[in-house]
């Protein structure tokens, strides 16, 4: 039993699109996840006509029916039912762990001009955002996702996941890299890197990390500091 | 002139993919901006043999070079380059408005292990980050930031784009849509959209706006009232 995507969709010739290839695509040769994408259309043809209609209460833009939605949407499997939308929960490492250790997703994908409330809350649906910017759907949010959940399933990385995921699990944003040239354009790779001291190299490495999310992420820092255990 | 996007890779194929299609599709078809993918690996053909080495300081993964990744980037033309990585600054619709607002954008794809960091320095490269996830590198990120700035292009939309983004830019949640019908699944549209009532639905709407902000986005939430001009 791979892991298992569905996205419900108006645009499947997007899916798996950049997900077909590189990482995700050999996963998905491999077997190691597998994708179903549905055409909200598809549950449009019935008695329903149109997939959206105009907003009660008037302004902008389309709304997507509930009935037709839910319909698209079918019986539930166990596997959580996310909609990708800016109003919801920001996407965060931890969820996307938690995520990638169960049997699968659900995915919604909406217009940002809306999709009508009532289907979200009678199928539970989780409303998560990808990040506090506007796009022109859902569907490059749920490629984000699904490629953020990929790369943890068993299989499709090595140790080189498991060890990031410890460095972006401390709270902290990571240091930075060099590799050769040792020296280019008049810069240097700072010395302590060629030192061969592994433990100076840690701490470097740990006070770049900390410097680093102190001075580009406060609020990062503040949660971290809030959140370390009282001192003596 | 349009708009001006270029891309550094190494999985050309990824571009525009989902971009080629629905709204940023049309929008490209009709020259409303013009999208140049650049293969990493063509600057690597010459003196140099691969775009990555081991990092200085040892631990997992590869690095992509400085001086390969520079020979890709090119001569500077006045738009900015940016690079995207989960180390940079959180990327908001602010920022997005600025971008579609200039000539376009050189968006750097690396790959999550990392880039050296002497290039993003000597470039003067903005590193910027679409969410506090890892992904398995900067092409979903890039269509992403792509998608919002052309979204936002004069010609791309009409006037709905320009009510949303209000909605957005006033620090607040968008308020829940509600189409037909008004009655589904013993769950009814609230009375108040049906009213006719126009200041009655936008005080219910903005009341919405601010609820769910408050309960969803405490951070948001608090950022807004920080900003708010002093009371008397």
């Amino acid at each position: 039993m791979s892991w298992h995507a569905t996205v419900l969709t108006l645009f499947p010739p997007m899916f798996p699109g950049p997900l077909g290839q590189s990482l995700a695509g050999r996963a998905l040769a491999a077997g190691l996840w597998r994708l179903e994408v549905r055409d909200i259309r598809d549950a449009a043809k019935g008695r329903h006509r149109s997939v959206d209609d105009t907003p009660f209460g008037g302004g902008a833009g389309m709304v997507m029916r509930p009935d037709v939605l839910d319909t698209a949407i079918g019986s539930d499997d166990g596997r959580p039912l996310l909609y990708l939308t800016p109003r919801g929960q920001p996407l965060v490492q931890d969820r996307v762990r938690a995520l990638a250790g169960g049997p699968g997703v659900r995915l919604l994908c909406g217009r940002y001009e809306g999709v009508d409330q009532r289907v979200l809350d009678a199928r539970d649906a989780e409303e998560v955002s990808i990040g506090d910017y506007v796009l022109s759907g859902g569907e490059l949010p749920a490629l984000v996702l699904l490629d953020a959940c990929i790369r943890l399933l068993p299989g499709v990385m090595g140790a080189e996941a498991s060890a990031e995921e410890e460095s972006f699990s401390a709270g902290l944003l990571e240091y930075p890299h060099y590799t050769r040239p040792a020296e280019w354009q008049g810069r240097s790779v700072p010395d302590v890197l060629l030192s061969g001291h592994h433990a100076a190299i840690a701490a470097w490495r740990r006070a770049q990390a900390e410097q680093a999310t102190r001075l580009r992420r406060p609020d990062l820092w503040r949660a971290r500091v809030d959140s370390a255990p009282a001192g003596p």
